[in-house]
């Protein structure tokens, strides 16, 4: 990494209005000229411009720095009392000076909060203009120093307190959170001084902020002594606590170059001075080790971390992405070669997790915060507490509906799946030998000889009841784990392909391929449109009969376990909706009870909450978890029906369902489910399954490109098969997956298989056209 | 239940102060008044008590009620200037009309925050002193509405905002927080008022406390405006925003009788009369639904939840138990017969996560919203963040120093143990048969025949794997789950037991009781005591004999797992040192990878990060999970030394550790980790071993009584073996059980096994002497 062109952001918080901001801003501005840092100091949003130019705080802070004022064209616009300026960005300054320059982005005349200013004057800029503003304000200065190889200090003043309204209304430390730069917060020395700097800490803190200092205007003599209090309130945090003079003005802004002089002359006191240097070196000395750490983190992971799924032997550092923090689907990224950061569209929708919006995700951070303080982990066999049972009616109400009436407990999909088999199982064994065989322990049976009816490359977890599940494969071989045993009949599905724009079902293995007039995914679950397919008839006949070949010589299979619809981890294959009816049908038929594995398909994967109402079949169990919580924290859930739950009552307690996790149910990840069913309730449930992310004409082009076998599209997830070898050893996408991540698409493949997951909460226009276009762009 | 004595307690907060509080309570009581609810007012800690009474806020209420202003006895000094009052719980007033009353209860001269009136005037009052006080009001008050059969209303005013410093200095809203009352949050109306009171209304939140209503006094025309922009960003909370009638005062407090006349005819404006009996309605009809709720919350839960471990068909209502919050290591629950909130102690510290106490599950809420709004969850494979950075550090400089490098997630201690058994297994592999077995796939060997050795009455999580590798028993069988197959040679340990006051060591389940002259638990654990103790060698070879004879036969040995130390689920049985020294030995001798499964006995269970410390031998392979968060979310790890980890690397990506969880090294749980490690290693570390939790007198006395066949402590964990019917059936134990409960200790008997677990932050003589008094007494 190249030495200079590092730039200390630093935003500058107070803790209300009027607890000196512009002063700090002004001190810490000369502050670094006299420290020959090249410093910015940037005010993205004025109120109160006027006539007088010293309400401007960006004009005093130039003063200070014996530098030019920029102002941009909507805040000029103000001080012309023109209308005017909407969307143009601020316009502010790029052209100034990279050793020391102020700039004001964005301007209203009245002296009150930007919402009002709004309300009254209009000339609204969205929550993203502001950003961007900013974010081109950092770059532009990123390119100035890059060029002279100085580090430099960019300061950023808040308009009013953390929570003060922007001028669309949204909270300030909302509006700007997708820039997470680090803070100092400057605190009142008022009475109520403690109460009001701590909270506001707490405000800026929970939305995923740093803070590096708390600084306090303050008389050490004849004050409160705020500022000793404060500190022994953040003592063990990285924040750290100074005091700095006040400026007990006798004059006021509105008196011009009084007020002026009597800034010069605070700024010019010993004690200011030496206050203010410190601070700037203090950000400077950990910026660069910020950069210099972040850098080493990829040696110390390669070192100490044993990763799932990966190959350490063939790893090495350039393939570690350091994350420093997530903004909804993006990650923000150390870019180690430029020094600073970049982000990274999270296409793997971190392991199909993804749930919020970065709103909804500050959101949830208050939820968890508040389950937390009030719970936070209580034992749960035979209690009750409002988390679980408001989760327990999410689940019944929502994916249960109709079928299931009991939810239990435990931590992840993979044991969330170990119960349904325990669950499915006892059934099955009870419906075969009779309600006594729980009693009986000289039962005659061939219980290690259960099987379970599975789909041919499916995936239910990695704990062994789960691997054994599933047919012989690289994941569970008896060098992964001596005690795999298939204990599974495993049968080949119909698969839906798109391929040159035409869509086709792929039926055993290949072997017949039925081309059809469908133009989407969603034609082959729609039973208007597949009623006029005149192979349905023909096809279903056929189905059935191979189901029936397979599994008519097995005469003790205890479940059938299947992931509805698509397979995720197999390489999100898509299956005919008439192949699983026709399997789930044949099964009920020999009285097998059926598990729907809904950990990845379910909750909004495909715009249904379950898939159960796109396949038109209920479960007799099914399983939930990654979208569950929103993305925050792991929990797993397995519904039932009644008639299952009731195969477990009995006079012994051996007779129980004997399985627990110690956090089971616990009260935080209960509330983050809560949170987010709140939230797919009121946004998403209300039009179940009609909202599209990945635009069908887009999806059919990449289908025509060279390289693809097969390019589909349901609800949030686009996958891309990609010709040349299969399966998990496939190298086909390399060169595909690190040319999208050069793009800032942060992809992970499933062997040949490329895919895109959005949030649910994503919409198409958002960012998936850009990225759908940007895919095909690079696949021709 | 009964009605009428139902109490509805409300905290009256301010966002910071001088935004009337006081005013609000005014208009409260006199509305309640007005609409025939009985009233308490209570001014907890009041400053700027002197001559004017009027100052006193209590004094106020107590006009605007039209009622005696009771001052307690510690407010009373302040106002004679005398010294004294202090430890006295305020003395105040419960003797007044339970119709109609106010008062005041800590007081001092100067009217400035609390902690600095402390430190001038001294008479300071301990955080717990002012809890209890509040609590005293609030149980005298209740017991006069249950006597008179009326429902009513008590008013808690803070002073400041929520953090300003209470006498201690422990801000207000930490302080109060062991009383979690439900609260109204007067905000403000000025300039900066909406960010100053979301900030206030956050801080409350985050510590668990509910709001009901944000009530501010401003003027619908001529005001800010704050009170619609409040209302937008609480929306869809169940905060109800409402406008008062400002008291723009002419005078001030200090002009005596004009103050508080202009006071009394704000109080008769129609609006201020109207708006004050809404809320009161509202508080009343919340808490009287509230009450209602909780006791139909058990019926619901019978209804819907599937609870682990539990039989239901022998549950009914009566043994449900409504979780309200947890403060610490408190469980607060409903009690439906009195209608009211109760504490229980959390004798089973939450199946055994309980880490913090109650200021430290505020400051975990904290950490897991900055980690939640910073990250939410990001993939792990191939990628960075600093919080499982810190984790693996915290881990490998941890429990892990001396002898493990990597760290490998997943979300709790059975899939801790599944990974564990995967590693060991190929460790064993490798060693046996050489580095190209992975490559083979005709390699012979009977991978199913591996077996792992462990200890009888071992447990080791409830998924496939980890039940196979425990003995045959009730958890296990065909009838729990057909595919059980025990995969293991289980060997009887020595157990360690005290009765009658002797400490015995009990060989060859029962077969032999060897008499020992020892103390105390530890005694064993200590080479120099034990040097003296002539039988060692003896038992030593005797160990030896026995596991030699049990394993010679078996040549296909994958792995030793073993709880070091104590087995947990087992019953609370401490084994012999010397015999798991032997065992170990023994397994290294014959190359057999050794997995400690430290998930209940580790980080500081009995007083040591990891028990290796107390045994003397490091594993190859170690798990940690329950106490790892710190008793917040699930999280488990694995920790392997360099050579196990070398077992898999490889050219082919299939001889990687193939397995995952999706929320694998979630930041939110790392974060958690860490939180816990910093208090772990600030607090525990420095004297680690040496905290006494449970006297061993005390434990001593327990062992001699006539029901009691064995008494152990050791670090937080207290057991007592009764005698009759062993294991977990048994209901030996249900009569002490119940008596436990009905005093406010709940207890989760393991069989005839009743044991006592404290948080590891726990002191002797903070709760846990009271505790073993209390068992000692019903043991009598």
């Amino acid at each position: 990494m190249a030495t200079g062109g590092r730039l200390a952001v630093r935003l500058i918080w107070g803790s209300n209005t009027d607890v000196g901001k512009t002063l700090v801003s002004c001190a810490l501005s000369s502050a670094a000229r006299r420290l020959r840092v090249p410093v910015r100091y940037l005010k993205p949003i004025q109120t109160g411009v006027s006539g007088n130019v010293w309400e401007m705080d960006g004009a005093r802070v130039a003063r200070a720095l014996g530098a030019g004022h920029d102002v941009g064209s909507h805040a000029l616009a103000a001080v012309a009392g023109i209308a005017g300026g909407e969307g143009e960005g601020g316009g502010g300054g790029t052209s100034a000076s990279a050793f020391a320059s102020a700039a004001t982005l964005f301007g209203w005349r009245n002296p009150v909060s930007p919402h009002l200013a709004v309300e009254m004057e209009g000339r609204l800029v969205p929550d993203g203009d502001v950003v961007r503003a900013i974010r081109l304000q950092e770059e532009a200065f990123r390119r100035e120093l890059r060029d002279s190889n100085l580090d430099g200090l960019m300061l950023v003043e808040i308009a009013g307190g953390p929570l003060s309204p922007g001028p669309s209304g949204t909270l300030l430390a909302d509006l700007l959170r997708p820039l997470r730069y680090p803070g100092i917060l400057v605190g009142s020395a008022a009475l109520g001084g403690i109460t009001g700097t701590l909270s506001a800490k707490e405000s800026i803190e929970i939305r995923g902020f740093d803070l590096s200092h708390l600084l306090i205007l303050e008389d050490g003599e004849k004050g409160l002594n705020n500022k000793e209090a404060l500190e022994g309130h953040v003592a063990g945090s990285e924040v750290e606590v100074r005091r700095m003079t006040p400026l007990e003005s006798k004059t006021c802004v509105t008196d011009g170059e009084d007020y002026v002089r009597e800034l010069e002359e605070w700024l010019s006191l010993t004690g200011t001075r030496a206050e203010a240097e410190v601070v700037v070196k203090d950000v400077m000395d950990a910026h660069l080790r910020k950069v210099g750490e972040m850098e080493s983190l990829k040696a110390e992971a390669l070192r100490t971390f044993w990763y799932p799924f990966v190959q350490h032997k063939a790893l090495d550092e350039g393939e570690i992405m350091v994350i420093d923090s997530k903004e909804g689907h993006q990650f923000t990224t150390f870019d180690g070669e430029k020094g600073c950061l970049a982000p990274q569209f999270d296409a793997c929708a971190s392991w199909w997790t993804q749930g919020p919006d970065l709103q909804m995700q500050m959101e949830m951070a208050k939820k968890l915060g508040y389950a937390a303080s009030r719970f936070g982990h209580v034992i749960f066999p035979t209690n009750v507490h409002e988390p679980v049972l408001r989760c327990t009616r999410n689940l019944l109400r929502g994916p249960g509906q109709g079928w299931a009436s009991r939810v239990f407990y435990s931590d992840n999909g993979s044991t969330a799946i170990e119960v349904a088999l325990k669950m499915a199982f006892r059934k099955y064994l009870v419906d075969r030998l009779g309600p006594d065989c729980l009693g009986d322990e000289d039962v005659e049976f061939d219980f290690g000889g259960v099987s379970v009816v599975t789909q041919r490359h499916g995936y239910h977890g990695d704990t062994l009841a789960c691997m054994n599940a599933v047919e012989k494969s690289v994941f569970n071989g008896p060098v992964q784990f001596p005690w795999n045993v298939q204990q599974c009949v495993p049968l080949q599905p119909a698969y839906l392909k798109q391929k040159g724009g035409t869509w086709s079902i792929e039926v055993d293995d290949g072997r017949l391929v039925v081309e059809t007039p469908f133009k989407s995914l969603t034609d082959f679950f729609d039973d208007d449109i597949r009623d006029f397919f005149d192979q349905d008839a023909e096809l279903r006949g056929l189905y059935n009969e191979v189901i029936r070949d397979e599994l008519e010589g097995h005469d003790n299979l205890g479940a059938l376990l299947i992931e509805p619809v698509c397979q995720g981890a197999g390489g999100m294959k898509f299956i005919d909706p008439l192949w699983q009816r026709e399997l789930v049908s044949y099964c009920r038929g020999r009285g097998i009870p059926v598990i729907f594995d809904e950990i990845f398909v379910g909750l909004y994967r495909f715009g249904y909450e379950s898939v159960k109402d796109l396949l038109g079949i209920d479960p007799d169990i099914a399983c939930y978890g990654k979208l569950l919580t929103g993305g925050a924290v792991p929990l797993g859930v397995t519904l039932a029906g009644e008639d299952v739950f009731d195969c477990f009552l009995d006079d012994s307690k051996t007779n129980a369902l004997l399985h627990g996790h110690s956090y089971t149910a616990h009260p935080i990840g209960c509330s983050a489910a809560n949170f987010a069913f709140d939230r797919y309730n009121a946004i998403l449930k209300v039009d179940e399954g009609s909202r599209i992310y990945w635009d069908e004409d887009l999806t059919a082009e990449i289908s025509k490109a060279a390289r693809v076998e097969n390019a589909v599209a349901l609800g949030t997830v686009l996958a891309v098969e990609l010709s040349g070898e299969q399966g998990y050893n496939s190298t086909a996408s390399a060169d595909l997956v690190q040319l999208l991540r050069d793009r800032g698409v942060y992809s992970r493949p499933l062997g040949n298989v490329v895919y895109f997951m959005c949030s649910p909460f994503s919409t198409k226009h958002e960012s998936c056209d850009d990225l759908l276009g940007l895919l095909l762009e690079l696949l021709r």
